[in-house]
């Protein structure tokens, strides 16, 4: 495929998404500089993406590239951090031209923008394999002030924002796991995109500093990412399977077919990945002022269980019972056969 | 091949690579937090390494980590910053099993001690292409004090630090280009050595704070890498070919056979890339100083051209005749077809 060489590729195409921010130097020396606000904390996180394994090969590249930035900042989010910059690695097979990448790169430029995420440094090399991407995002928090996953104490509640499962349904779609009658074309155009689009939960990430005892975002599945989080707090948690919240375009594929049978439906609910949505827990007494950052950001805030002592982490149904899961999460690694 | 899962390899392999370093959270969390020390910059870069495009696939796995370290190290050196942390993503083929991956982790935490760079975070992936390696590497420097490509003046001499043409020399050796005699083997081995585990120029880099007016790091040919100082810089440059400082490995290799005739000999010198060396610019009268870092660092500093106006980049032979050249360095990608 015909494509100009890296030297070029860079100046036109990335070298433009470098405006505004004077320690990226232009993308044009050996490194960049960073220097935070006196007061804050540089966050940083990295994420990779792989055709194939964490996107299909044919999907718009400018949907990947926004992807990419998105489940970084989820991470910020998670952290109670604003986006500040980020770092780009991309390896791209001969097999994509020019022109795919000047699509990856305006995705990528469209999400920095709108996020505030200026790209500052990089490489891109070329690779005989699947296309890889690996992004370094920089956020910026108060310092000593930044949410973790350590600080969950018995008797918090815990919540999540937005609601679980529709990106592990989009992929069902995607993938033709699902199969869909032509009444539920809203729906499935509703979970694709929630799939490759995911929406950082940066606003109430910024809201809960100072607020919540601990935060994890959920990208691994809920039970997952719980389960980090009681690990690091050394605590236990229920969650309240019946209180989940569910997007209407979930509900309606669930309740109609496809996910016959409540285990499966919760499990996908549960574990499936690709939420990245915000879990954290709070003390008691703060459910008003959730209830005005929810407002404030506008996205939905659900108190889904309790912080319990111990180290269990269970799921309750509406009876009061203990619901038996054999799916944890997404590994990014199976167990070695 | 028996592998543990992701979490497990993260607590056993690499949590341990970010003791000492606070702002790593262990690598329990969903992001780091680095505080830079008052009048601090942070310097931040970034490099990719992929199986088959920048290292063989049965490299010692350690070495490949060490390589990956040192190449984000040279960039770091070329701001003149100090190591501070690194990020490292990573892609694991399922064709490699959890010994190669603790050999890696070895390697990458040998380096990472002796150059005082701790892991503070990253992302492991499976692929289903070849290993994929993403470091970005962060460096403290002098507020406003950055070396950078963009300061060099017509007047000001040219020095480049170590030896040229090792690397790509090495790597001849090692894809078979060059056949070799038994009594080469003490020169095969230190270009291999050179090849696998260059030597990022921090003390030098360090030393050039204040006193350099513009500085790069070789990693693309001297000549391609001298290119992007001058064009940032708005000058042209004289290299002087019988000056180039070359190993006595290398010197032997081409005067005994292999690379026959002056062109081929000039151009692995000049455009092999893999050298990992500073190339730099320094006003007149700078000599005595450059002596003393060249001690104190037990490094060599050779002057090998001078800044001129202008924007052209020759290369002069001992007759003072410019020297044409087809082959200016390594490209990531070639031009298209």
């Amino acid at each position: 495929m015909a494509r100009r060489g890296e030297f070029e590729l860079i100046e036109t195409l990335f070298a433009p998404l470098a405006e505004g921010f004077p320690g990226a130097l232009g993308l044009k020396d050996d490194a960049a500089l960073l220097d935070p606000p006196a007061g804050r904390s540089v966050v940083v996180t990295a994420d990779a993406l792989v055709a194939g394994v964490h996107f299909r090969p044919a999907d718009p590249p400018d949907l990947i590239a926004r992807k990419l930035v998105r489940v970084n900042l989820s991470d910020l989010a998670a952290m109670g951090a604003e986006p500040w910059a980020m770092v780009l690695t991309a390896a791209f097979p001969d097999s994509v031209d020019e022109s795919w990448i000047t699509r990856f790169a305006e995705g990528l430029g469209a999400d920095g923008r709108s996020f505030g995420l200026p790209l500052i440094g990089g490489d891109t090399v070329a690779t005989p394999g699947p296309a890889t991407f690996s992004l370094t995002a920089f956020g910026l928090v108060e310092q000593g002030l930044a949410l973790r996953r350590s600080g969950a104490r018995p008797g918090d509640g815990l919540y999540v924002t937005g609601t679980l499962g529709d990106g592990a349904l989009g992929m069902g779609v995607l993938t033709g796991r699902l199969a869909l009658t032509p009444e539920e074309s809203a729906a499935v155009a509703y979970l694709v995109e929630r799939y490759h689009v995911p929406r950082p939960r940066l606003a109430v990430g910024r809201g809960l500093v100072g607020l919540a005892h601990a935060c994890v975002d959920v990208s691994d599945g809920l039970l997952q990412d719980l389960a980090h989080l009681c690990r690091c707090s050394g605590v236990g948690a229920e969650v309240w399977a019946e209180r989940l919240p569910v997007s209407p375009a979930a509900a309606r594929l669930a309740t109609t077919r496809a996910l016959r049978g409540e285990g499966a439906w919760l499990e996908t609910i549960l574990s499936g990945g690709d939420d990245y949505e915000l879990l954290f827990s709070a003390p008691p007494g703060m459910e008003k002022a959730l209830a005005r950052l929810a407002v404030a950001a506008d996205t939905a805030i659900t108190a889904v269980g309790t912080v319990v002592a111990g180290d269990s982490v269970v799921v309750m149904n509406r009876e009061g019972m203990i619901v038996p899961f054999s799916r944890w999460g997404y590994q990014h690694f199976g167990p070695g056969e």
